[in-house]
This record gives structure tokens, sequence and C-alpha cells, in this order.
């Protein structure tokens, strides 16, 4: 673990900070190698898949979310130094949260936060517990993302897997590629992506909530990325995962289905392709002992549906210590699925660009 | 994450040393506060229910694994210094490894390991990559568990839920409570156990292994472990079990199945009972925020079953860079879930006292 | 240690980023408790300590260094999530600079910077190794005093004990409080900061610069802070004392006179006073076995004099590797002495806060 | 920081453990790169050097310091894995220290671990706060010597320069590499070697004790340490050598002298010498701006006379609050410096392994 709750990584260390209706969400990234081009335009590009007010099926709260770089940037390439980044919050509405300091959200951290900071934590969109904290790591995930794939080219790609009980099936890798980011649920089954889209105006129109899966698969990985025991891939990566609000579930590979299986059937038989030791199977995910095979990493994240919604719901009123009753307004996901996708991306990538270079596979300084 | 691979916590810190087949496995505990009473009795009960040669179900290897205080503790009470601890290796065969060097067995970290430390790593037995390590865990584990149940009478209780596709139902607390360690496979629902272990003697006659699922429950913890957002109470949980062998999943409460459910039945209403807030469902498993809520902590962890099995398998020889056929013999277990149980619990065990020290939950110095 | 560089810290935690002349210079501080009344103003007041322009003998660089708290305060509050704060860089002139690429300056971090950071570090002002950059530790230094003097009643006091070696001598603790911001250097003693001021006067004409000592007593401090052996009191703050640009040397109580004595000469004696155990001299400058005593914490800290010289100097030409003359022109400080008060200030109540909070002095939330 | 106090470093990992009169004094290197050729005898021969009971100046406990290394070493070279070592302790005579349990000693950790461990601390023989626990950071900083020397070829090398205030003179690097060890106080001076000789005993009669100064040298060192700016070189040095008992001062080149001197005379003017960029003069020693400039470091430690003496003391008694006399018997050394000039190197070698690391200067795997 490390230090304090807001700060991740060893090498390529992320610190996270802002709240949902402060001045601003932002993040710093502390070991990224010098020599990396880096501009604004690179963060923006995930930040706006990120970004809610996109589409009918998302948050309606309308934030420009413009990246602004303020250290660690000079001449277009990393120094280094710390890179400090953070975008303004703007669209904020604070006045319908005032009712769950009293009464706590069915749910939502309202009642942990309370308890734990003594009623001194931002309530305001859910102060620091508020999903937008995300916007952080995806800035952080960016510079990760940039500095893998210029190293090592490495491809990370995270979609919807299922929402609502609805599962995508039979996509290849191209479907992946190509299809996930050309529907609004990020999914690269479009029969499934229709079938999540109309599920989730249904269920929107009830004033209910969604959860679902998000698959991640990335391509291009070396053999080594890993430190057993405690510093392990799976280990490092579901510990990141886990910090995305609303996740309950992480697996690798063939993950609770292993559970199910028998040795003959689980382990990854060993072949040469290309003069390259590789298993014909990958039911491991791509990590055995914890490191890293080179075979591509696959792993799956369970959210739960919002917490937020429109239903009346019971919960207790804390002044009278009795019962009480609520609804929860405002701008909420019927399912975070979509939204997560980018985030789940940027978490995997922080990680692997940390491991990377505690590998020696990134050097401190990248010359031409 | 920390430092090099084989430390984990910020307050309780716990450092892992030791091979399989080297002269012992071992763990430091950095940061247990002082006064607690602890004497090696205590942490051998922990290490027998681990231990190999005590049912025809696990492995053969017969050692004594008698713990050794070398450090940290004085006049039957901790001090506030390093306590260091370990067992020696005894029954040792290392020769059957010796052909896994050229010839990778599917499943195990045999390749990872040779390309990532460039063939210096310790083989025999599977080196630090084995089983074997996790008794310095459990080590670990019972410290923090007497401190735990002496400070905040915090109970963890972990059992087997399944095996081979066997799950336990309908049990109770008290079930729990009696019956997980009155039967071999530490199961609470005793017909379930019965059929689990006629699944693993048939597998086990077939040269197969089985893989399996444990659950663990925690009762007493109170409102406000956990340090968002990267060393979530889940976060830190989720590092940790990772890093035991075989896992490849891990779930909080409704997990993987709250993917599939609307945000109403999932939420866990807020309710009074005996002044205290409490929910009426724990969807949530004892997490909201990825702060504890008070309610009973419940995860579950998948293991994939072993893989060492006795049936042949395909590899490659790296020598040669051809495919090649191996057959895995050697004192293996068909099912790692018996004994994955005390290992489970001393793993939350870590995590919890690590939390409750940073919560200030329990104090540097325990004074009668 | 930890991480990268640019984080100091296990419970109150300091992350510093920004350089001289980009954007901006900032801090992010994580792990203060909840609760502690903080605004801008109690940032500010420490700031204008430390900003440049305000007196004929330092740099006439004219910052307005006007603190902005991104985060972390709510309605007046701290609420334990992480306080980003910056001032924005105005007064920048960066072309000066340009020369030393290629020709570094003899004592700076010019050429170690260049190999190290293979060309790519912001060479604008001397980018991140900038006395600029103690403005970040400033305004976490500032959290740090109030939330200690709140807490435990803590005082801490830095001065200019010594002067192109003119010494201040026969000052009281009265003098201290009362006199050391009375006059531009930071001295007690007034006789001797007149003479101080001479002497930098005289020395600023001839293009030339001078070092001196800062001293700093803490007062109020329990017994009990420092985490033996490696994060001892005196560990710790000597480690983030060298991170002071232009520090050479950090001693207490009696340092390296200690050396010369006898250690009948150097134990200090305990008596009782009012019911406590106290020395009746204090050699140990208020820590023994890396603890604080409860004596006053006396330390010293040596600065070079700063190494831009208006003197022409022989460095290299990188681009000919031949030898070269050099003129450092710019807008510099003839000591740091008088600056470096407030930053020395501010880094030994990072570190003492940080201690306080891991000896459970400090807890997590204030409640009135 | 980092965690609790009983770890430093970064990548090159050592967690210390143990006690003076207990089991066993030792500690764990974690991070240590794979394929090192290391033996027990690579410790021993370090160990040797600090170990008492081998020259009428030190004190006569009579411990052969044994090392056995128990993990991480395989077939002659490291692992990759933690690395376990210790020495058993065996002449242990305990009982002259129950006196002061109540009776604190002027000068040692007596009174404030009662106060910080509540009593529950080890005092035979000061328990954790021992010079004896520096035996473990000579097995660690052998290994860590071990690994400099054979990658990057530096060569560290530390001697008396000062005791009782006699100041070694006019020595050169030859004499610093062969006349070190040839006199009893390993000083490279021998006539001032001769002078300090006379002197302790002198004092050793009296039943006083003397301090000292220890200078090191480190030689070559590439440019690049260092990570600025809290894990700077000068930073992590400083705060490892702190961690040395009886040390009260570090300082860096010119040190505290630099405080005096002009600009003009303390930067050190860059020049060319075969190719390489170098400078004419080494006040900086070695470093700058935190980081190593090619040059050879060079650092001077203060450490106060010994607390032990046999002269009568005046103390309190804890049980009635009211002043005590005592007398510390036992067996002691009348200066620790010549005990402490392989502890300097130790701990030196440690900080610069971690670093070199860190800098990517030394790989993961050591291929031949």
């Amino acid at each position: 673990m490390d230090l304090t709750g807001n700060i991740i990584g060893e090498r390529f260390v992320v610190i996270s900070f802002g709240e949902s209706h402060g001045r601003c969400v932002g993040a710093v990234v502390d070991g990224c190698p010098a020599g990396l081009e880096l501009s604004e335009a690179d963060i923006q590009r995930e930040l706006d898949l990120r970004k809610p007010g996109t589409s009918s099926l998302i948050s309606p709260r309308v934030e420009e979310d413009k990246v602004e770089i303020l250290s660690g940037v000079f001449e277009g390439r990393t120094t280094g130094s710390p890179i400090c980044m953070l975008v303004w919050n703007k669209d904020v509405d604070s006045e319908p949260y005032r009712t769950f300091v009293n009464r706590p959200r069915p749910g939502h951290a309202d009642y942990v936060a309370r308890i734990k900071y003594g009623g001194f934590a931002d309530w305001r969109g859910g102060g620091r517990f508020s999903g937008r904290v995300t916007a952080g790591l995806v800035m952080a995930g960016a510079v990760a993302k940039k500095l893998l794939s210029k190293t090592l080219n490495v491809e990370i790609m995270a979609y919807a897997l299922e929402i609502g009980g609805i599962r995508a099936r039979g996509f290849t890798l191209d479907d992946i590629r190509n299809k996930r980011y050309s529907n609004e649920v990020r999914c690269p089954d479009e029969a499934a992506a229709k079938e999540m889209i109309g599920k989730i105006n249904e269920v929107k129109s009830e004033g209910d909530s969604l959860g679902g899966i998000v698959e991640c698969q990335v391509f291009g990985l070396p053999v080594g990325l890993g430190e057993p025991i405690f510093s392990s891939l799976d280990s490092d990566l579901s510990r990141a995962l886990f910090a995305i609000p609303a996740v309950k579930g992480v697996e690798f590979g063939a993950g609770f289905t292993a559970a199910k299986l028998l040795g003959s059937q689980n382990n990854d038989p060993y072949t040469i392709t290309d003069g390259k030791v590789v298993t014909t199977t990958n039911n491991a995910g791509g990590i055995l002992g914890g490191i890293s095979t080179g075979m591509p990493l696959v792993l799956r994240v369970a959210f739960k549906p919002p917490s937020s919604i429109a239903k009346k719901q019971t919960t207790v009123d804390l002044s009278s210590m009795k019962e009480a009753e609520i609804v929860v307004r405002g701008r909420h996901d019927t399912t975070v699925i979509p939204r997560a996708v980018p985030v789940v991306e940027a978490v995997v990538a922080i990680i692997l660009a940390d491991h990377a270079i505690r590998a020696a596979l990134i050097p401190p300084v990248l010359r031409d």
C-alpha cells in the first residue's frame, strides 16, 4: 500500500486530488520518464471519452473538462519532473445534496464518510467519493498510455462486456478495435449494444439503474511485469481497479470460472509460434505467478448499478435516529459502464507503466 | 504499492522471505503495537491449520512447521520492534523439479520466472512461487488476528464455499463457527463437505485437480477502515488476496452478481437496530466507498485448480525450442481450498490490522 | 525513502510540483487530519516571509505569490482529502538562462540535470532546481505548523545564526520570539544583524555571495516522536532539510562539537522539574535514540553561498568540450539565509506533523 | 520515509530486526538484482571489521558473529528474492541493565523508549537501541558493496578523521586504501592514529569516553544518482547515517565550512580532463542539486562520545520520581569511531545501491 490513500504506484506515481463540486479535479504524475512527447491534446482525447453530457444515456452535467498541464512538460516533452494536470469544475449544483448530510443515500458513501471524517467531508456532489474524481485517473492514465505505446507498443482496450445481464458475444479483436467506440455503450458486439441501449432506456424510465461488466484486454505486453508476491501484477491491477467507484469484483483470465474447472482443462499448454514461447489457450489471462506471460492480459471488472436512483428508498435520519424516506434527484448515469470503459483503460495503463519501469523495460530517459 | 514486491502494509507491515526448498520460510512483522501478549503457541495454532501431511486429501510432504520467534517479543509481549518468525524446511525432495527448468510446467511460474530472473531463480519445489511461502503469511496473520481480537474483538472466518462446482448452501453463522474445521475440506455445510470429499478423491484418482472458492466473513469491524481512493479497504484486501498463489478472482458482497442487479435491488436500505445504524441487506459486503460500514465484511476468492497434475501435458523444451511432453510428479494438493482457508484468514487479518492502525482504531501501545 | 523523489512523509504526505519559470509552483498535502481550520491567509502569512522582492538584500524578482487552495478545504476546515495549493509564476525572465544550457554554471545543477534527464529538463530559471520550488514547501509547512500549533501547542522558530562568518550571540528565547523577524536578516541578535547586513552589502557590491547557518528550535514537543531506526526523528528531519537547495550540513544539539567532548561533558543529566523528567543540559538537542525527549529540539543547517555570482567564472562549453568563461547575470540573493529561515521552519513542521500523526499524538479527525 | 521505522530503501530495500540480547540480530534485503555472486564469506569479511572483542580499545563482549544466509541465494548467486541474514547472540549478560529500567542512563534511549513503548521495550543490553543492531546494517551493506563493486566498480572507503579532538591530516588516497585498516582506530594518518590510541587509553582509564568524526569517500560513482527533491542523494544518505546510534551531525563536501565561504571560493569550476567534464575543486563533495556529479563523494559524520561511562552520573528514579545516582557498568567502547567505520561504509553502500538501481544504472538481472 502506500502512504495515505490518494497516492498509487512506486515508479510511475499518481496522486489524485479534487472534489466533485470544489474548484477542480486533478492529478499529479511523478516518475514519468523524461523525453516523452506530451501535449494537452493527448490528455484531452481520453478525457473526452469520459466526460458527461455527451449522450442521452449518461449524466447531463455539462462540463467542458478542458485539461490544463501545470508543470512537468517543457517544449512539448516531459522533463522528468512532476506533471500536475487538472480540469476546473464549472457546472455545479450542490443544493440537492444538502439533504443527504442527515439522510445518507443507500449504496453511497455518505454515512461512512460522515463517521470517518467526523462530519468534515465535502458532501457537495458526493465530494471526494464522486465518480468525477476518476477524471484525474483518466488524465494520469493518458500519460501512461502514451508512454506504454511509444516505448513498448502496448495496446490497452476496454469495452462493455455486459450491461443489465445482456452480454456481448462472438466479437473479434477487430470488432474491439473498430466498434467499441462506435456505439453509445462502448460494446464491440453491435447487436448486444442495441439491446443494452434498449434496456438502459427502459430502466431509466422506471427511475432505476443497471450494473454491468467491463472487460479489458492488453496486447503487446512483454514477459516479466509484476513483482511477486505482494506487488504481483494481478495484485496491483486489482488494487487500482477497486479504487474506481462501484467496482465489486475483479477477475483475470478464466477468473471465477476457473474455480469450476479441472487442472487439465485450466492449464494452458505451451507451444512455439514464430519462434516464441506461447500458450495455446489463455485461461491464465496473461499472468502466471503474478508475472506477465507475454500472452494478452485479460481482466473483467464488475460494476454495481449506480446507487443514485429516482425511486423512493428507505434510509435513516441521523438527527432523529429514525427511519426516513429519500428520493435521490440530480443528474446521474443509469449505468456507469460506458463512462467506466476509459477509466478502466486508464487505471490499467497506470499500473502497467509503473511495472514496466520497475522491471526496467522502460528507461528513465527516452532518447529518440 | 510498495517498495519491492515482498513487503505489504503501511503501519502493520509484513515482509515475506524464504523458499520452498531453501533453509526456511518466514516473515517479519514491523509496526505491531507494543504490549500485545504473544507466544509461539499463538502462531503455531494457525500454522497447524495450513501445514501439509495432515489429511489424505492434501500434500503428503511431512513438515513439522514449528515456528520460532526470533525477535520483537520480550517477556511474553510484543515490544514494538520487528517480529521475525520462521519455520525450517525439513522434508525436501528437489530432484523431480530439475526437469522443469527446461520444460516449464503449464500453469506454473517456471517460464516467467526464468525470463524475469534470468535463470537465477531457485527452482527447487517452485522456490519462491511455491504455496509453501504462504506459511509466512499465516505467521504474520496470526499476529494480526490476535491483535484484532484483543483490541476490537474482530472475528475473521474463512471456509470452503465451493470445490469442483459443489457449493455449500444453507449454512448458518453457527455452522461457520462450529463446523468449518470439523471436516477435512473446511466447509460449514456438512452435506456439501461430503460431496466435495468424494469429488476430490475421484479427481485425485484420475490424476487431475480441482478449483474452488473460499468465502470469508468478518464480524465486529467498526465503521471507518479504508483510505480512499487507492488504499480503499477493498483495494488493499484484493491486492493482498491476489498475492496468494492460484487466486484468479476476488469479489465483495454481491460481487459479480451485482452486475446483473437493478439499483433498487442492490442498494442496502438503512435502518436502526439497537440504536445503531445498520442496513437490512448487505449486498455491499460491508464496504461502501472503500470504507468499512460496520456490517459484516463478506468476500469471495476464486482459486484455480492446482497446476501440478499427474496427467501428461504439453509444454516446450527451452533448449531445443520444440514441443515436449511432461508429467508432473511430486507431492501435491488435489485442491488448495482446505489449506487456503487459513491463508485467506491470515491475509485478511493482515490488511485489517494495518487499516485499523491507520485509522487510529488501535493505538501504538496496548495498555491493559 | 519514498517512491519517486517529489513525495515526502508517510501520514502527513507532501507532494511538490512546479518549476521556477513554468506556470506555477505548488504542493499537495495528503493525510492532513479533518477538521483543522485553514484559510488561504494562514498559508499567505508564511509565504510572504519567503517571497522575493521585499528587501534590498534579496532577489528583486517581483512575485505576488498569492496562494490558491484548490482542494481539500470545505467551509473553512480541512476535510481529510488532499489539499492542493499553488502560486502562479508571473515575473519570469528566462532568456539569461539559455546560455547555461551549454555552459553549466559552477555550483548549480545545470550539468548533472542535463546528464540525468537527457537534456529534457526545464532550464528556465533553474527549472525544478530553483529555490523557488521551496515556495511549495512553505505552503505545506504552513498547514503543518497550524496543525501542530492547534493540537500540541508546538512552536517552531528558525533564525539566522550565522552569515558570512558573523555569528549571533547572547540572545534569549524572548529575542528569538520578538526580534528574529524585526530585521532584514531574521537574526535574534540585533547587533549581529547589523554586522551581517553590512557584510552582505559589501559582498554584494563585489558581485560575490555569502553562506551561513540557520538554527531552528522547537518548543512543546512531547516525548515519543520518531520511529527508529530508519525513520528516527533526526533521520527524517535531516532528509527533509537536505532537500532544501544549498544545504551542505545538518546537526542536532551539540552536533559536530559533540565529537570533541567527553562522555561526562556531553551526557545530559536527568532531573525532575515541576514533576516532569527533564535534563539539566540539552546537548542531545531534544533527540535520544532517534526519539524526541520532550526537551527543546535544536538543529542547525549549513547553507553554502549562492552559486549565482556576478564574477567571471570558469566552466566548460559542452558543445565544443572546451573550457569557457561565464558571468551569471539575473536576479539573485547574495545570501539565502533570510529567505531560508521560513523554509527551514516549514520543512521541520512537515516532518514533525508526520511523526506526531505516526505516533498517534494527533488523531485523524480534530473534534473541538 | 517509509512505512514503519525498520525499513529503508525503495528498490534495494533493507529491513532490520533483532535486539542486543535477544536471539539474534539480522536483516532482510529485498530488491537485490538476480545473478550476483554472493557467499557468507562476503558478508563475514565486513562483519569481522565491526565485531567486538578484537582489540583492547573496544568492547570485550565476545561474539563470533558468524553470519548465516537463510534465503535468497541459490547455487552461489542471488535469485532476486529476499535475502534474510542473521547472527545469533551468544555472549549475553543482561543483569546489569535491570537497574536502568527505573534509573534511565543519561545519553541513552532508556527514558524515551520507556515512554514511547509503554514499558514493553526490551531493555536487555539496550535492546533495539544497542549499537549491536548495526550488525544488520553491515550485513546488508556487504551485499550492497559487492553489487556496486561488481557492476559499477564503485569503491567506498570510510575512516577515522578525528577522535577526541585529534584530527588526521596530510593523508593521501593511497594512505586511505592501505593504512586505514592497519591500525586499531582505522585512521589513514598513522601519526594521528598513535595519538588517538594514547588519548583513548587515557580517557578509558578515567572511566570516560570520546567522540569523533568518520569521513567517507566514494570513488567511481557515475553522474546521475539522486532523485530530487526529497530523495536527493544527500537527503537519503543523511537519513540513513542518522539511523546509526550516536550520530549528531552529517555534512557533505565543504559542509559547515561552506557557510563561511564566499561564492567565488566555494563554487567548483568546471574543466575537461581526459575528455570528461570534471571540477578542479570538490567543495560540493560530489553532489549538486541532490545528484551525484561524478566527482568523489565526500561526507563526514559526527559521533558523540559513548553514553556509557564508568563515572558516577545523575539521573532520576522513575518509581520515586526523585534524583538518583547511577554508574554504568558493563562492556562498552570508549569511542565508537573504529567500529563505526565499517558501519558508515555499509550504510553509504545501501543508499548508493538503492539509487543506482533507481537511476537504472544497475539492471534487475546481472548477466555475465
